[in-house]
């Protein structure tokens, strides 16, 4: 059974790439992914509603796809990992996680999730070393591994570039998430494909997903057509049509800065991640800068990235408080919430209802009756009700959050997660 | 010495024709005006910034312009009403106070307040009695009126009408809150005119505020001249052409409806009024609402008015919490901050100063001081220096926050309250 974790925002050639590729790797009965929901790991709202990326990944041959809780999606790639690799854990039924890597380095990249999860003491004294000298938690790290694999010699430290792209990050961190879960995942690496890339069958260009929104912004839309599968474009130009997006991080621009300029630090130090001054200077510079581009580049300083920045916008908005991520970090997701599956997928879930670790969201309108249910199962005995809903309430403002932005008004209140069952492509 | 309460937004030839008469009622020294910052009494941003409409103010023959603190001019008739009363008292120097009025009877006004103040037994049994049928507080109070005037015959009940206009009942409220404060003042009234009345000397038409803001909203510029003095007239329109306004409560839509899709019931019963169901009514609907006017609209049962709804939609961004209104309500303010002065103003603020009641605050950037100085003066007993801090950067707040919905984005940041010093004619 194979995993994957996503966000297809939008999804485009290399998603598609990399999901053949990943199927021919591990030959799976059925394909599950995670998927990022109202808001991604940039920090930024999804492009379009998650209900339309469900649809267009089950029509790009994903078999079921699981929300990943706003909590993980929105934190960095530790956090997000973390959420992502436990959700699939959570299922019982995902042996293999294929993701994609700039190096391709599996071997190379176990090697140094060894390292982060045990922590010798000689790795955690030059860590130390590293803080102090007033790098980021990331920098530190892995100037700190490069110093230990010098030193102990367990791999060559030219390998550590391999730890420098935001992929390899992402994928190093599904490996010790895994690691400190104890799970027996089998881990498989796509080689990432540059844009332009021609490979075996593949047809059109290969962009990013931030160059493809970047058109979309622009509304170039025969470019986006050339970098989307056909599906997906079609879909994203429907919702498009509607009114249901394009939603951009900018569009919120008024929300973040009238929020910041009326929030004392104190009230913002309740808030994750506003540590290391940031409170004040997100305050202080919320009233000296004209706009939420002024804004990010005067709080910015070499310790902290554009995306840490974008996310922490976003977490007074959403109420992310340190005490949810502190406990989500530690317990894991709560529940599945299924977004949507093909005929492959509700065999699929047939099968996860008996041995999922937590319970299943189906209809998100009936989550607090799925709470009650859970807590009394014997199968969930690690099951945190009052976690539960401080986790999946966060998802339903979020989504309610991103639709404030469509364009059309009737789609902005419709309280689609209230409202939408599970996308199937039969009726989308 | 002449004072008068204002919002000034924008000044119009109602405006003229009211500071005229008032000026020949009382032939004064001089006039000192109260009016409202960046958030007016019906809930909405003024429409252009505060120092402007001061520079208007002085330039249409008010001396001095003190700001009435936004703690008051965001809350309903009464407390508006003792705010401003109280700051003209804190002065120390105003003796006579005028307000447009559309019965002009001072008479029956008085007798009204006496019972406001004195609350005889017969009068609170009626009001309790209309409370319980379910009314809002402003309507049981007027019943009750009723039924004691007629039961005492006090005086003619018809006259009661007279309480139920803006001015008339803005102008009851003025004199209960100096009944209560135990004031000499003297107040008169000026008879409000309508649109297109004309009176000796006056040229140009009579629109009231809110008929101009929408000709301004529409752009409908040639039809706003008519229905403004002409000094008044070109400063809003120097103001539109850098920038800085027309700002208007609808372009705050995603604001608002962001944080009430986002904060929870049991937060929002934090921020004062959101009490008989509020709470409930705004995040449930904010949610099924696609536009700021369908969330009023849905909001809105027979017992709130929509001047109510806009302006609790404000209190969780401005931070405006129940014990700052209670406390403010029964402590009054803790300043009177000089927004600006002519010559004549600069002879009274020296007069002032050795009298005043609150300390006065000239440059708001040095606050703190202004604090710290007043806490070590005899003269300010009862001053709260806490209140004072929460008080004043209620006020920076606020303008912090008008100042975002400019479009130009230097002034958007320019913090405009900490860098801006007193307006004064000369230079403006």
């Amino acid at each position: 059974m194979l995993g994957i974790v996503v966000e297809y925002n939008p999804f485009h050639n290399g998603h598609l790439y990399h999901l053949t590729k990943a199927k021919r790797i591990c030959n799976p009965d059925f394909t599950v992914a995670v998927m990022s929901g109202s808001f991604t790991q940039r920090g930024e709202p999804a492009i379009i509603d998650k209900f339309a990326r469900t649809e267009i990944a089950l029509l790009c041959g994903v078999d079921l796809v699981l929300e990943l809780p706003t909590i993980y999606a929105i934190q960095d790639a530790g956090g997000f990992a973390f959420g992502a690799i436990s959700s699939l854990a959570a299922t019982q039924v995902v042996t293999d996680v294929v993701f994609g890597s700039e190096s391709a380095d599996l071997e190379n990249l176990e090697k140094i999730a060894k390292v982060l999860v045990e922590q010798p003491p000689l790795y955690l004294r030059f860590l130390h070393e590293e803080l102090k000298r007033g790098h980021s938690f990331p920098n530190a790290r892995r100037i700190a591994i490069m110093r230990y694999a010098t030193s102990e010699k367990v791999f060559d430290p030219s390998t550590l570039k391999i730890i420098e792209r935001s992929n390899d990050i992402l994928g190093l961190e599904y490996i010790v998430s895994a690691k400190k879960l104890g799970l027996s995942t089998r881990f498989h690496v796509v080689k990432r494909v540059g844009a332009d890339y021609h490979d075996e069958g593949f047809k059109g260009t290969f962009s990013s997903a931030t160059a493809i929104r970047n058109l979309i912004r622009r509304n170039e839309m025969e470019q986006v057509r050339h970098a989307l599968p056909q599906e997906s474009f079609s879909i994203l130009r429907r919702e498009m049509k509607v009114g249901r997006g394009p939603v951009f991080y900018e569009d919120m621009e008024k929300l973040i800065m009238g929020v910041f300029r009326t929030i004392t630090r104190y009230d913002l130090q309740e808030y994750a991640g506003f540590n290391e001054g940031l409170d004040r200077r997100f305050t202080f510079y919320a009233v000296r800068s004209g706009t939420l581009q002024e804004l990010l580049e005067a709080v910015k300083a070499k310790r902290f990235t554009f995306s840490r920045l974008r996310r922490l916008s976003i977490y007074p908005i959403l109420q992310i408080k340190k005490d949810l991520v502190e406990e989500s970090n530690s317990k894991g997701p709560q529940y599945l919430r299924i977004l949507g599956f093909n005929e492959r997928g509700r065999e699929l879930l047939h099968q996860m209802k008996k041995v999922c670790a937590v319970p299943l969201i189906t209809n998100a309108s009936n989550y607090i009756s799925v709470a009650k249910e859970a807590t009394r199962k014997d199968r969930f005995r690690e099951f945190d009700s009052v976690l539960f809903k401080r986790q999946f309430e966060l998802d339903v403002r979020a989504t309610n959050l991103h639709s404030l932005y469509f364009s059309n008004t009737e789609d902005r209140s419709y309280e689609r997660d209230m409202r939408l069952g599970p996308v199937t492509p039969s009726h989308p």
